[in-house]
């Protein structure tokens, strides 16, 4: 059965709010995931929160959640929306919030066979961009994101909307730039970085699996020697003023080419 | 000479502040946009701010600004580093901010033979979107960007952000969809939706200039009478779990093959 809670001074909702906060979500390696769409994703995927707070659980999904929850030795948590507002942080929130705990898989549990199409980005700053990137690889069907050196946080609340679920589908492995290197070469896979300092258009380029996209930091792109190590640069023609795409269009616009490409 | 201003009390502070919150730009006819990049593609694009806030005037390109603004009967107005960040929102502003008069392209202005591509969006709801949309209408050297009935406004600072300053330099129209719907059908032009129920892959299917891309509801996709007035449906492969793609990274693969196959 859930227990009830309603007072926003209650130590489990202050608890659950702190973990908007990216310093108590790494002390306590639990993180906040919001809407009935997201968590029921997670759910398909084998994930089940440890806390779900509902304000109202007269929808199906919102009932299979709270079942799973309490299956999985969690706790379900009924509520109402103010506490949900306060804990989601928007004014309309979603129908659920769970606290999940953090998971990451180890670079070297990566099977780079088990799909043509991975995805690696470095020092990515923004958690849009970083949900974004992960929204596409579940749509591609890429092994998984590899975030290299110092990227936002993927488990951050806007990470996690912005990936609309896929954060649960899509293995995130983190590594350093030279362990991801050494991991790279003990292998077959090509590396192809995007650059503006390339005459090989990307449509005119040739992908061979496992092809592993390496998206730069938004605002200076990939260093030197990351582009030196590249099997392959291309760029995405640009007609217009700006000569700039946001990173995660051109990663999606990258990853189509390969797709298309290879499918 | 810039004017110095270092108290956030100031009426002129405050009164641009308030160009952050909606109701008061559409009353003022007035927004903000910041950095030095973005002030800059403005510039180049013939728009310079009525008022040019500054904390170090040292940059050659912030040098250039404030002498476009004063230039153009445009009042500069030295500042420091706490008022920016009080206009701008963020702890690390930008080196300038701008307020800028509104404007717009009406739809009748539009020369549909002036490009290949033309991006639609109908009922877009977040900001981010719309500026990347902008920004990818920028790289792909689209028309403009026409926007159908209730979209969120392309001059929220969010907006104007995410657009890297393309909302200067794209053409930005807005209209109700039957006047669209009038417009488009008075000349040649192909309506091409994105949509699930078609088998019609977008890589498979051919576009003929002007093309224009309509991109639905970020939730809820095109209405259906939308769908039955398009020349051609198209669907872009999803191969994971979640069966969807954010909607500015779904309009930038679209535009990109059209681009590819079109250039």
């Amino acid at each position: 059965m859930p227990r009830e809670i309603t007072a926003f001074s209650n130590p489990l909702i202050k608890w659950a709010r702190s973990l908007r906060d990216k310093r108590h979500r790494r002390e306590e390696g639990r993180f906040l995931a919001e809407g009935l769409r997201i968590l029921t994703e997670a759910r398909e995927a084998g994930r089940v929160p440890e806390y779900l707070f509902f304000a109202d659980d007269g929808h199906q999904l919102t009932q299979a959640l709270i079942a799973a929850t309490e299956t999985a030795g969690g706790t379900a948590i009924a509520t109402n929306a103010d506490i949900l507002s306060k804990l989601s942080g928007k004014d309309n929130p979603g129908a659920v919030i769970g606290v999940y705990r953090e998971f990451a898989t180890p670079l070297a549990a990566l099977d780079r066979a088990a799909a043509p199409i991975w995805l690696v980005a470095e020092r990515l700053r923004d958690p849009g961009n970083l949900g974004t990137i992960l929204r596409t690889g579940d749509a591609v069907g890429a092994g998984g994101l590899i975030l290299l050196d110092e990227c936002v946080d993927p488990f951050s609340v806007e990470a996690v909307r912005a990936s609309m679920g896929a954060l649960f589908t899509v293995p995130v492995a983190r590594a350093s730039w030279e362990a991801f290197r050494d991991w790279l070469r003990a292998g077959p896979g090509q590396l192809v970085g995007l650059s503006l300092d390339t005459d090989q258009d990307y449509r005119a380029a040739r992908y061979a699996a496992p092809t592993f996209l390496l998206t730069g930091n938004e605002a200076q792109g990939m260093p030197d020697h990351m582009a030196a190590e590249c099997d392959l640069l291309v760029k995405i023609q640009m007609l217009g003023k700006a000569d700039s795409l946001n990173a995660a269009v051109a990663t999606a616009v990258m990853a189509y080419e390969v797709l298309g490409q290879q499918g």
